[in-house]
């Protein structure tokens, strides 16, 4: 059973504790998407800091459809936000790369200068940058590696999909933001059509091991298998010393 | 007492092995900057896979004045590079942001944008990016986060300045390079002016425990304290279930 009012109030006060140990007085980075997992995160600090310290960071790349979305949250919770459009970085690394980008690259490149911008926003507004992944997509690999992957800390990287659904209805965040279906931005599918199986899919098998789809199960765990390494520490050579 | 040697031969073994297990086949993608670190890495990922699987990456921002001592290790080593100019990305970035930069907000990006770039050839390349930080370095925070601290496997994390140094000549790296005096690249003093003590006083504290200087032990200390969270995951809340 997750019961969302304690989870609620036991990240809030963890959000509390990380900035009086780790920046008393610091203000609070988040990139804003207009998705659910930006939106709880945002609405979180808020409660946990109060809206003065909470900055929202919308990073278009050139024209982001649903930009409305971000404005939307940032508008509902009346914190402070900044636009910045990444495209000018985006190509001007591009065109500096004498060979052809594939098509990974491409994709992860963005979430990387959108992680170097929200850091120069910090490092600007005394500031600490709040992951916002949750664990179901870091289950099965949908971060880029210091990228959307990076921060300073991380208040739903362990919880799933549905939790922070709840955490949302709970923060009492609009249901648009709440429901909002991700799209991978590049060929227009939803998350769950890339994936091919359903987030509730995958939560019931990350808390209770229970799934009945044999195929589904396979495909998780090797894609867990495949991209734990993002979750954790570079591999590092010690050397033995007398 | 550190045999150089012996390290060399074991670090060459564990760079294989992480090959074999995390990309048999991938090549070894290393940011050159013309420093040790980056040359010794360089050259330990040559040892290990062969020339051929070694893709050294020059990233000037602008004019680099010492950009030949770059060039000098990607000729000795006989490696494919590329010269990619991050200038423009940089600048790209700067411009799009709607506020005044500090001056460590400055000082970090160009690192994290490398980054950006390291990857986007990696990923282009089939590539596995090296860290080339070293000990001392990471031991009073003389990295960037998810800029130049980042990477996939680190040869070198683990030993002192003094140590990567007789890994360059146990390589029989140019000593130009070997003993290049790293210079800050903002205000033109050395690294040992601005930290107010000397690597070997720093590496012997570190190896032995042993400092006369009880004032350069109190700075040291202070900015290890400081700056280990660097070195760490980043703090994550973590519900309690029932």
């Amino acid at each position: 059973m997750f019961h969302s009012k304690k989870v609620k109030e036991e990240c809030v006060r963890w959000i509390r504790d990380f900035f009086d140990q780790n920046g008393p007085g610091c203000n609070a980075i988040v990139g804003i998407s207009g998705g659910k997992d930006s939106s709880v995160v945002a609405a979180l600090c808020v409660e946990a800091l109060g809206k003065e310290r909470v900055i929202g960071v919308l990073m278009p790349c050139g024209v982001q459809q649903d930009i409305d979305m971000a404005q939307l949250l940032v508008d509902h919770l009346g914190i402070r936000h900044y636009v910045i459009n990444i495209q000018e970085a985006v190509e001007g690394a591009k065109r500096a790369m004498p060979f052809e980008l594939s098509q990974q690259s491409r994709t992860n490149l963005p979430p990387r200068i959108r992680m170097s911008v929200l850091y120069a926003v910090a490092q600007s507004h005394n500031g600490r940058v709040a992951n916002t992944c949750n664990l179901s997509e870091d289950w099965v690999g949908y971060s880029t590696r210091y990228g959307d992957a990076a921060g300073d800390f991380s208040p739903c990287s362990f919880l799933t999909v549905q939790e922070v659904k709840q955490l949302g209805r709970e923060l009492g965040l609009p249901d648009v933001l709440v429901n909002k279906v991700p799209i991978d931005g590049l060929c227009g599918k939803t998350d769950e059509e890339n994936l091919g199986f359903t987030y509730e899919e995958l939560d019931r098998y990350i808390r209770t091991g229970v799934i009945e789809n044999q195929q589904n199960k396979a495909r998780i765990d090797r894609l867990h298998e495949m991209n734990r390494f993002k979750l954790e520490l570079m591999p590092a050579f010690h050397p033995e010393l007398d």
